[in-house]
């Protein structure tokens, strides 16, 4: 293994998606990954679709370059044999229910008392401390929670998640981010560090726009299916066959726009000539576009402003 | 500031999101960030709503903690200038189109031989090399291209895009993952590093087990609306009033809802026994909890429901 983490041994005893995902990461970046397994039982995923063979791709997918072995936590002789790897370990990574890693002898405190140089990262649902820590979460109940569901989908329609399990994606990128730093600052004063992850606090971090007219505002976000919600044109657009993402993001792309669907008019249109106003009167600017759109294929129409892309694009 | 990144100099030449989300994180971990902005027409996102007094809250949200300067990198006193932050800097993070800075004479080629410890990241639509590397890209183009979209939304709805702008956001993370990375590696090597990060290659590493679906099983994933692929019950279910979120992720869970729904014949029809047979079923199951669950109101559900916190969720 190469990478900035060459040299480096995570102990991983993460589970399913969130932890597995940071430790992927670290493992990635060159870091030997060592993942401790319920015997018997093992990583739940290992336990779900799809299968090559007998194998789970979807553990796979997720797990890959990492060494495992099954150990119980609970039994003495497994314990001395993970405190043997701890001794050596410079990351450890978990994400059990808060508290069950303490139960076992484990917690941070206990940890950094006898490893002062071990980083200790936990990925949780709500966090470490706080009134929801003892429930556990799924992506699902996360996502519902923090708000992004309640922005994601067309308007009006039944409740939609985000088609992969962001929830847990995002707080494994943020729980990565937290260990990287913790590395660095560990060059310098020699000493581990505790990072406590929420996966509801990063939703919340990823609210972006949502949050700011919240906030601002006391505008509540809803669901705009593929609109942005204050810039146009920038949605899907239906063409002969299918749809096409349109995405001008200034005056200086929607002009260029006007140009390619050979409608200079609208760009002259007060309606249209200016970002806000043109986000002002959204419906009618999709329909006239559509009307114009439907008469070839989406392929022909990427091909026309593929053509453009220098000029069509803004540099951003 | 304190954090792990303290005393530690980002020169930032982001705009919009992708980047300023990197250098925001970076700031939250107690780097010093000076951010440089075209002058007369700064960020981008300065004139992005909504808006308190005449500032952009939007810009706000993603720029706090920073500093700014005004500077034209094409003018040779504003240049003297950068060059000396340059000279004391120990990130640089841009996210122009792949070559910009190249020609205004600050590639990486030409930075890494000046200032041999700086660490350059880009982050871009496509990357720094490969046939797309001249198209730039919004959020919105990367969702639609990475298969995000292809996921996310109800059965045969209209295309619909997470509601925030996950493209941009998770190469943010992404980059300040890379940063992190590259700034303990600096403290072993004392040499800088490029880091070149595509906002499509991280719309592929969020698919999860979309994509492991797909490279299995030849399987093309649709939309689904709010329901998991392949648990179940693990969806948003109508009440009386509104809708629950309900996530079994395993049989001792779905035993313990049939218990509280109190309709424990459901745990012993072979056609629910086992998460393969109700995910074989989900529509069959879906009607029969919505008969039940449209009798209470939400917020009467999760009461019920949270009494039995420890046991209804299961410890991931």
């Amino acid at each position: 293994m190469d990478g900035p983490l060459k040299n480096l041994l995570v102990v991983d005893l993460t589970r399913v998606l969130v932890g597995p995902y940071c430790t992927m990461i670290l493992s990635d970046l060159g870091a030997r990954v060592i993942k401790i397994e319920a015997p018997e039982i093992g990583d739940d995923s290992r336990k779900f679709g799809p299968f090559i063979e007998s194998y789970s791709a979807y553990f796979m997918s997720l797990n890959r370059g990492k060494e495992s072995i099954a150990l119980n936590l609970k039994n003495a002789d497994d314990k001395k044999i993970f405190n043997k790897i701890l001794s050596k370990a410079d990351v450890l990574v978990e994400n059990f229910k808060p508290g069950t890693l303490e139960k076992w002898g484990y917690g941070w405190k206990e940890i950094n008392k006898k490893y002062p140089k071990l980083i200790y990262a936990s990925a949780s649902g709500f966090g470490q401390t706080g009134p929801l820590k003892e429930l556990p979460a799924y992506d699902m109940v996360v996502q519902g929670m923090g708000g992004l569901m309640s922005v994601t989908g067309q308007p009006n329609s039944e409740p939609t998640r985000v088609g992969t399990s962001i929830g847990d994606i995002t707080a494994g990128l943020f729980t990565a981010i937290g260990i990287n730093a913790a590395l660095y600052d560990r060059k310098k004063t020699g000493r581990g560090m505790y990072i406590d992850v929420s996966m509801l606090d990063c939703q919340i971090a990823i609210l972006e726009n949502a949050i700011a007219r919240y906030l601002s505002k006391n505008e509540i976000p809803k669901p705009m299916g593929s609109r942005h919600p204050s810039i146009a044109p920038f949605e899907a657009f239906k063409t002969k066959d299918s749809h096409i993402i349109i995405a001008a993001g200034n005056d200086k792309l929607f002009e260029k726009l006007c140009n390619i669907l050979d409608m200079p008019e609208l760009n002259n249109d007060p309606k249209f000539s200016d970002n806000s106003s043109r986000a002002k009167h959204m419906d009618d600017l999709k329909k006239i576009l559509e009307d114009k759109l439907k008469i070839k294929e989406t392929n022909e129409w990427v091909k026309t402003m593929e053509k453009e892309k220098n000029s069509l694009w803004s540099n951003i």
